[in-house]
């Protein structure tokens, strides 16, 4: 299952402000293409990210759309306390375990993220909510800020999340660190800890290699992925960098690879020009859109091609 | 191993011709850079692939390069006879798995391929000759002419490529209809019944599945890749379609997860700058050129990423 977040870790890197209504326009598109579950912002203060200043009016319209889980991302106490009000279905804890992008981009060592998790959860406890409380687990797989990030180091904080109070975990390849092989490694270490509690897998195709990772971590029993219609966002500390794993890529993957996502990829791939005309002379990535879904052709001429 | 053949499958994609000085220095550059096997061209007529009318001087360089294997393709019997006259290291016979692209590609029946295979071998033995003879069965998952194509008529016609004299047989995803899945599948049944025979994969990106098909392929055991330099490449009977792997993302997912391949990547992205000024216009591929090798970078802002 393929979580969309297009809507917050995509528009986030943009400097342009979409517009309310084409973000719920946005999420009724995915919905209608069958997607069900939509990270539709952050609860951030709006001076660092104006693009998501409307996160609770698109979540208010997200939870009008029956069986969509509709996912925020929330810093801080601050953020969950407005999330939990709005009654978001989940709500992403982002926790950096290179701790030198943890301070560069959260302010917090990771482990103050752990133990502001642990307020979180009171904090829901306390409202008698609902919200699922995932600890994101990022720069899991190093940073251009520290370098290497210690495997033994991503599954401690991973655990601590949980010991704190997230109900559950997702390990994010924050700025495109992550190969198959370290995917495989640490993503099979990770759910040997915690199994299914581990529920997510958070790619970036920063070399390219976002598809390649999803099939590594599929192989260890992940089943749920982020992904961004157009391949949209990116890391401020990643210069150069695409942006994440494109939704409607790893749509087609998965039903290629026979798993059976319920979403309608050429409903898909007609969103993606929507979204494309709205963010004209942004940078968007993804082959399917180019190549097209495989189809009969007449043949044209003949060379040797292998 | 990563295999060059953007000098065969890219340049036949091209319409213009590249001067056989500027092929000879990138012959010399991937020398250079570490990699041991170029396809240099095709021994077809010219009038067919202007492109690689000069396979044969580029060859004759090749082969002055010390452990460097000099590989080309050849379509028929006559193709073969120049390419035993010429001394390649190794020569690459395509078979199309699928019926209707064998006939519009090569207009001969895939079994006709397996008994002109059977006189290639007859005149290599005759002359002598060291030169490997390998099979090349395309549309292995797939064409857009015929849609699918049996796995069990690509095992049946890999097997009697190997029966009629082939040294060794490699697998092609000719036009991108391959995933992770099917890749698996397909290689590890194909392993299972000839084993390191099967010696070579030949993906393309069509659909932004090229690494993760190679990545697939390597879990079965296959360690020798196919790939262009700047991912140009194609093929005429899938349009809109991308190029072949691109060699630098390649050899850079291959080293991140620990294979020694011996190629030096700064090198190879510098040469892929002096090829993309040669190509300048062509539509060209590849996520590292962009990304740039990863480092370490100062803070910049603050903002949630995850």
């Amino acid at each position: 299952m393929v979580r969309e977040v297009g809507l917050r870790d995509g528009l986030q890197s943009i400097a342009r402000v979409l517009p309310t209504a084409q973000k719920i326009e946005w999420v009724n598109a995915a919905y209608a293409a069958g997607q069900r579950e939509v990270e539709v912002g952050s609860f951030v203060p709006a001076r660092l990210l104006p693009q998501l200043a409307d996160t609770a009016e698109v979540l208010a319209h997200a939870r009008t759309l029956p069986g969509l889980r509709a996912s925020v991302l929330v810093p801080n106490l601050k953020g969950a306390e407005r999330a939990l009000e709005c009654g978001a279905h989940l709500m992403v804890v982002p926790l950096s375990a290179s701790h030198a992008h943890s301070l560069a981009n959260l302010r917090k060592t990771p482990d103050e993220v752990v133990a502001e998790v642990a307020r979180i959860r009171a904090a829901r406890d306390a409202a008698g909510s609902a919200t699922l409380i995932e600890g994101g687990v990022g720069t899991a797989f190093g940073c251009t800020l520290q370098g290497e990030v210690a495997e033994s180091e991503v599954l401690r904080l991973m655990q601590a999340l949980l010991d704190a109070g997230a109900d559950r975990v997702s390990l994010a390849d924050t700025v495109g660190f992550a190969d198959p092989a370290s995917v495989q490694r640490l993503f099979g270490k990770a759910r040997a800890l915690v199994g299914d509690r581990l529920a997510c897998a958070h790619f970036h195709d920063t070399r390219g290699m976002g598809l390649a990772n999803a099939y590594a971590a599929w192989q260890t029993g992940i089943t749920r992925f982020d992904a961004c219609l157009a391949g949209i966002g990116g890391c401020p500390h990643a210069p150069g960098a695409s942006g994440n794993v494109t939704t409607e890529d790893l749509e087609y993957m998965l039903q290629r690879m026979g798993v059976a996502t319920g979403v309608d990829v050429p409903a898909l791939l007609a969103l993606r020009q929507r979204v494309a005309g709205w963010l004209a002379g942004e940078t968007l990535y993804g082959a399917l859109w180019q190549a097209g879904l495989p189809r009969h052709a007449q043949p044209t001429l003949a060379a040797a091609a292998v």
